[in-house]
Parts: structure tokens; sequence; C-alpha cells
């Protein structure tokens, strides 16, 4: 598939959302779709839905909407969704847990395949199918069972050594839910979900607004 | 206060993360940090730190940098967390469970009082101090209990309902992780936690990515 560089973070989520719209509108039997639906769906202008899928090759004709199906296909191979991916989840705490049990993952294609601690009560045993390796033994777990996504839900004061380990064990993309930024290199893609920071950003507005 | 409304949302997540450097910085003794010092930890330029910070009055003197603690004490108060917050969870699920037990919340002033559940094997069933209630009585138990925050970790299919019943009971803060796009007031406001959505942002980057 030809390389696509040039797109902004918030343009890949867009493509994200456009997916779960074009999810809903296959599910409800319509064939084609119009930017003005995706657009409405999204909260976004039609003008901004054309110009994102614009990049990926020419979808549809004027008047007659695109290819709901087609578009779907595109939107999957864009994102790299047409496979799975073999993910592990270092920190076997409640989190961890949730995140390992969440269903919605293997639904779109996340396979978790692994999972570290570094509590010896912890370590051996099992979620499901997967026994809770020593994070000592993550390289070895990573490059065997060739995993390639790292979610990271270990208190903060353990993640950079975490992150420090997954990258030399070759992990190039990272999900970061411990409460503190990570240093990683250019070549590795780090997304962080903060659960008090978003709250904060709640609780900024429900502060500062008008009432 | 006065109140603060022109400040984007980025620059309430960068304050975020001021915050927790503060924390650092004044758990190592430091008395005074620059703008350099608080861009480095964040990776972006000290203009942006000063220039952030100068929405919010005058801290420091040029050559001295600014006080840790007075900066740490005036960011908690523009973030509005110099008090408790009230805090529903509904759907209690795994996830639900999860964020419910996150010793992080608490210790950053947000206290779960409420959990909601439509399952009758759930309702009446504790978390801790909490009777897990069905999500018809929430009007009534929110404003008993005076809750102003809503998590809600319900799947997507009940989340729009949720979301509804959360307005009308008066909340105007709401924390989703249900995959899927909420319609809300616009006096309402949303976060949205999509783990699926980050991590096709993960496989985007490995799939596009220079090998």
């Amino acid at each position: 598939m030809k390389r696509i560089t040039k797109i902004s973070d918030s343009a890949v989520r867009r493509l994200s959302h456009y997916l779960r719209f074009l999810d809903e509108f296959e599910a409800a039997g319509q064939r084609t779709v119009s930017s003005g639906d995706l657009a409405e769906r999204g909260g976004i202008t039609s003008a901004q839905v054309r110009k994102d899928l614009s990049h990926f090759g020419s979808f549809g004709k004027r008047g007659t909407g695109y290819p709901v199906g087609a578009l779907r296909e595109r939107i999957v191979e864009i994102l790299g969704l047409g496979r799975t991916w073999r993910v592990a989840v270092v920190g076997a705490g409640k989190l961890g847990a949730a995140l390992f049990q969440y269903g919605g993952f293997r639904r779109q294609g996340f396979e978790v395949v692994a999972a570290f601690d570094t509590d010896p009560a912890k370590i051996g045993r099992r979620w499901g199918e997967v026994v809770i390796d020593d994070v000592a033994d993550l390289a070895r777990v990573v490059r065997k069972r060739q995993i390639e996504i790292a979610i990271v839900t270990t208190p903060a004061e353990a993640a950079q050594d975490v992150a420090d380990a997954l990258v030399a064990a070759g992990i190039a993309a990272i999900l970061n839910f411990a409460p503190r930024k990570l240093a990683v290199p250019l070549e590795v893609t780090l997304r962080d979900v903060s659960l008090t920071i978003e709250l904060e950003s709640l609780t900024f507005a429900l502060t500062h607004r008008e009432r």
C-alpha cells in the first residue's frame, strides 16, 4: 500500500470516527453516504469530510455520494485494520485486567497475547489463555509472541523503565495509561490516555462556565 | 474567582501537565522553576509556557523563575481542584469497576459516590461503601448525593439514553468511555476516551511508518 505520512493526528482520529459512522450506515442498510451525512454524524463541516477523504483517492461521484462498503474497506486499509495486531498489557492491576477483558479490542482485531507484572503474587497467574509473565522476561516474550503494541498500565513510578524495556524489545507503538509523561525515541508512536487530565478539563469547564 | 473562558482545550491540558511537573519539582525540593524547566519536562517551547501562564496573572521575576508552591496553588485553583468533586459511574461492568477502584481519582479530589447499572444481578451489590443503583433511579440519586460529574462506561447502544438521563438530572460534565459519539446540549461539557480510536492511531502509525 502507498505510504501515507502527511496526515495530522486529528485527521487520523476523524478517519476512525468515519469508520464507526459507516458501520452504522451499513447496519442500517444504507449503500451510499454523502459528505453531509458523515459531517452531520461527526459534528464537523462537509468540506472537512471531503478534504479528509480526498487524501486517499477519489470516491463516489458528485450527486451520488460515497459507496458505503468501498469507503469503509478503504479506511480499514488506511488505518491498518485489515489484520490482527498482537498486544501486550504491562501492569496486571485492575485497569490492566479491565482492558484485557474488554471485548471491544478483539472485535477490532486487537489480540492481547501477553501480560506482565513485577509482583511475584501475580506472575504465573492466568488471565484466560494468558499467563502473567515477569517484566524481566519482557524482551524474550515480546519477540517470541511477535508483539507489536504495548498498553502500559503500571503505576507512574514504574512506567518509564517499562517504556525503555519495551523500546529495547522492539515495540514501536505504546498506549500509556500511567499518569506520567514518557520519553520514547522519535520513531516510537506514543499515545497517552490520562484519566485525571480528562477529569481536570471537566472541572475547569464546571468552574468557569456561565451559570 | 475571575471567570476564565477564553482558553483552548489544549491549553487546559497543558495546565494539567504543568501541575504534575510542579508536584515533581516540589517533591524534589526545588523552590523555583523557570519556563525552560517546565518546557523541557513537557517537550514544548518556553515561549508557550510563558504564554500559557501569562493568562493567569504575573508570576515570578525575570531571572528568578516562578515560585513552585504559589504557581502550583494558582493552577489548582484555575483547574477547580481546590475542592472535592462528587462523581457517578454509570455502567457497573469491568471498566466501571476498574475506574471505581482507581486510587488516583481520590488522590486528585474525585470521589465516586454512586454507581448505576440496568442489570438486576448487579443492582444492590456493593462496591466498597457504594451500593449499585438502578439507572431508573438516576435523577433522584444524582440530586440527593449532589453529583456533578458522570463517567459513562455502558455499552455503546445504551450510552445516548444514559447521557440524556444525566443531562435531564442536571449533570453538566460527562466523561464518556462508551465507543460512540454522544449528543449533549452545548452547556454540557463532554470528553470522550476512546480506547479503540487511540489504538487505531497506533496501527495507522505502524502501517505507514518508515522502515
